[in-house]
């Protein structure tokens, strides 16, 4: 298969989508992002590099975040954090607080802001500096010592994070946090605004799709620690539409509100896209449809 | 009637359920309480004061203080509030985040503690120290200079308030909040923490059961209002238990977690019972006892 | 106080707001009735009777006939029923499924659609024959044989009742119904398809206004009872506006999608209004409007 | 690989869990069934059989005809049928009412209660006759044609399924529903009622493990159709326990209270396993534990 010419093929395909969708606009610093730009790149378990659009244009990868802080948090401390936060589909938006009020401060799963709040707390308390543990992660999988937090974005979010801020609390209120609420809050603020390339993103998830073998061919995580991070990203990584993602694209994958997705084909690559303009679910428009586009094209759905 | 004599009979007759339920707990200095006392007051409409039992010692009024604070914001700011608060009965325990999120912000009444927090920060907004405001509104109704907050029970409020602080985010979050989160929590923790009285409570409760004619002649509410905040108290004041305490005492009323419950016979008296033992519906059990046997002795009910 | 005067002054005074509102259309029996009609009458509670507006003609008195048949269950069976359904405010629609399976099938309280066929349910045991029993004690009350249920509108009201036959196999499947749910949802459709005049409707309810004493001095129910049944009257009696209902008319009441609502002004006299346009909580419009007058004007609120 | 010796280390493997659990007992022909009993079997996408254990056992395969029922109306009906259920993880029990009222009668997915009525209605609208349907695909793909429902079970199911009907009422109410509701639950209880062994049921399930050959060779869905059971079976198979079932098996499938469960290895086999005791959330404990237990030994995850 030409990779490249089929990552061309899906910029082609998807130019109708660009721009679809509305971009996340709660703080000025997201709602400021063209919308008409769209970026691919797959990184293979062997580590080649292929990318097309607007790969190397950084972006806020937000929520992809969480994926890298549990993968952090499985491989210092075991399946110990599954004590405080559940691994089921949520059922419900991203931020609900109906959920952990019914399960007394347990959160659905630590893709939903509440999970990845108790995750981060947790990574604080390993590390010291759960931003900082993330982005070090990041830097060293894509060999770029630049990957840095956008201070200017994650200042605007702790600004106006009442909504994270409640769930902190409500999560402290039930005994579900380590550390001081603002601690956490800022290290999650941080780790979330991190600002990457498709490009560093893709190199980033590689060691998902090579059971938890990283770059320099250390082992991030177990074989089997890696399999079960995809089986929660196939479940809940894609808020309130995992259900559509997984029978649309049929991949584990992880969204986020700055418009970026990373996928895993398990054993053969990974895959990032981007695309600002963000459907009702919260997922990139036209990163679904080139993750659609790209599992018809290759039959390489999970399924 | 001899009001004196029931109210010494009520004493005799509560005297079984002294000490049932629990002790409110989530703050040490409540739980330090000794469960094992009861206090009874009535101020007539023409201001005769009647005391039995433990009638002069002082207590934590907590929720209690919201029926106050409500009432300044009526008198001042008239029905403007209820474009920020609803005043239908919750179904839902008071401090639920449940009914906030799926009615976006707005609470269900007054006297849930979301709502309670709406209205001390429009108090705040209206007199720049909403604590103070409620404390100046009993100091003039009982004659009593020396009401005060208790510091030691609104500090330690304050630092175990993560579900208040929750929920003050979640308004924040919602846009329905005028003031910082940390400042309106603060006013709502320092009303919360006034020390009172029995008989103190009564007096300042006096007019509610007088048209709003306030201790010395003063006009603190319209009759409207004053019929307006009784119905209030009728629907929404005891937690999710209105609907008992309507069918068992029939007196519009408003409990808090110190033990305490003020009543209003419309026209007639207001009344006020303390005892720290809690039942499941976060209202004294004693204190519901010593009205239920109010009502039937009198036939003083509303209905 | 000349209270003909008075009923004529209101028909005049609610004029704007005839005709407002949506008439209830689930069945066509319902759909079909003139929105531009309005009735009012009082009874007296020594039986002196007053009525202006459209008071003779005859409506559908739907969700009113609960009150009846709770009277009926409570004087025959006491409190039993409290076993089977709480009396608390719903804080939900009238007909909602989810506080029912929360609270694993005991109704929030008997005015709810799925408390008012537990009450049906055990009136079915208790008689034999519930519709029968509520419109016998409706015929005994008015003093008209004539009054009987409109069998078109039952008819319709069972061929249309899979949100009601939805409630009654959930509360069969909870072990919370005595009967086969066919005979149940019978029974209920009949009791609710009762055809009565607010004349008709003013002299059944008198005995709320009296202590529980009948037309003909017999007592059917307790005072007691009689003020418990005005409490869950005023706490649940207007679906989920009835926080709404107590602030603005401040009385114990009780609606119906057919337009009618029946208020009692405890030891004063029964009153009751009819016009078929409903608010959005499934109340009359002109009706509630109608009573907010009569209660601003006689100043005759419970608070 | 040796599959049959494989199947027979899993018989040994999982002895400490046959017999945990519960056995479903709302109806009594489930309640009598012996929990010691275990069984497996895995057909080859090219139609190889293997079994151990109680694989020749007849059960009661219950929700498990849900996959069957979802796939002829995908077969002859096309996408048609996701305008009538979404596809999503429910995030509560399978038979809950508050998701079914919240989305206003649509239910979350094919495989809760709600959601495989409504694909029942369907099918009987194809067809004639829902149950026949699935008990012909189900002989045709095992070639035995004593493949049947167990009418014992299938009345009992009825003469107790009020929570079925429950959901078949509100769907009606709705409008969801193209059949009277009696029907659709007759069939309904049918399909669920069908009696078949552990080999019966993996040799039925091969094509999902075939891009949708079936064993004649005949094409039942096309491959697009059945990666997309397949990953409606992972996100919403396993009723609450998605996650959890994904995490720790990492396949499709599919459970049903009668203690089997179906999963499939995407171009490789289809495997099914009994045992009647259900843990929480009413999968069979030992048959997970078989699951768990095959992946971990072969790698066949889907991650």
């Amino acid at each position: 298969m030409d990779i490249q010419n089929l990552l061309e093929d899906i910029v082609g395909a998807v130019q109708p989508h660009i721009g679809q969708g509305s971009v996340a606009n709660y703080i000025p610093q997201l709602g400021a992002v063209d919308a008409h730009q769209f970026g691919v790149s797959l990184v293979t378990r062997d580590g080649d590099v292929f990318s097309a659009g607007d790969a190397h244009v950084e972006f806020s990868i937000q929520s992809i975040s969480k994926v890298f802080a549990l993968a952090l948090v499985l491989a210092s401390d075991g399946d110990r954090i599954w004590k405080r936060v559940f691994r089921e589909p949520s059922g419900n938006p991203f931020n609900s607080l109906v959920q952990l009020e019914s399960e007394e401060g347990i959160p659905r799963n630590p893709f939903i802001n509440a999970g990845a709040i108790v995750v981060t707390d947790r990574l604080l308390s390993l590390t010291g500096n759960a931003a900082h543990a993330v982005r070090d992660l990041m830097r060293q999988e894509t060999g770029n010592a630049g990957v840095d937090t956008d201070h200017h974005v994650a200042g605007s979010e702790l600004a106006n994070g009442h909504r994270n801020a409640s769930l902190a609390h409500f999560l402290a209120s039930c005994g579900n946090l380590e550390n001081p609420v603002d601690d956490v809050l800022d290290s999650y603020a941080k780790q979330c605004a991190l600002a990457m390339t498709c490009e560093d993103l893709a190199l980033a998830t590689r060691f998902l799709a090579s059971n938890g073998l990283g770059g320099d061919g250390t082992l991030l995580l177990s074989p089997a620690q890696t399999k079960r991070i995809n089986a929660v990203m196939l479940t809940c990584g894609t808020y309130d539409a995992a259900g559509e993602f997984a029978y649309r694209v049929g991949l584990p994958g992880k969204s986020g509100v700055g418009g970026g997705i990373v996928a895993v084909v398990p054993n053969k690559c990974a895959i990032s896209v981007w695309s600002p303009g963000l459907g009702r679910s919260g997922n990139s428009v036209a990163g679904v449809a080139a993750l659609d586009e790209f599992t018809t094209r290759t039959g390489w759905s999970v399924f």
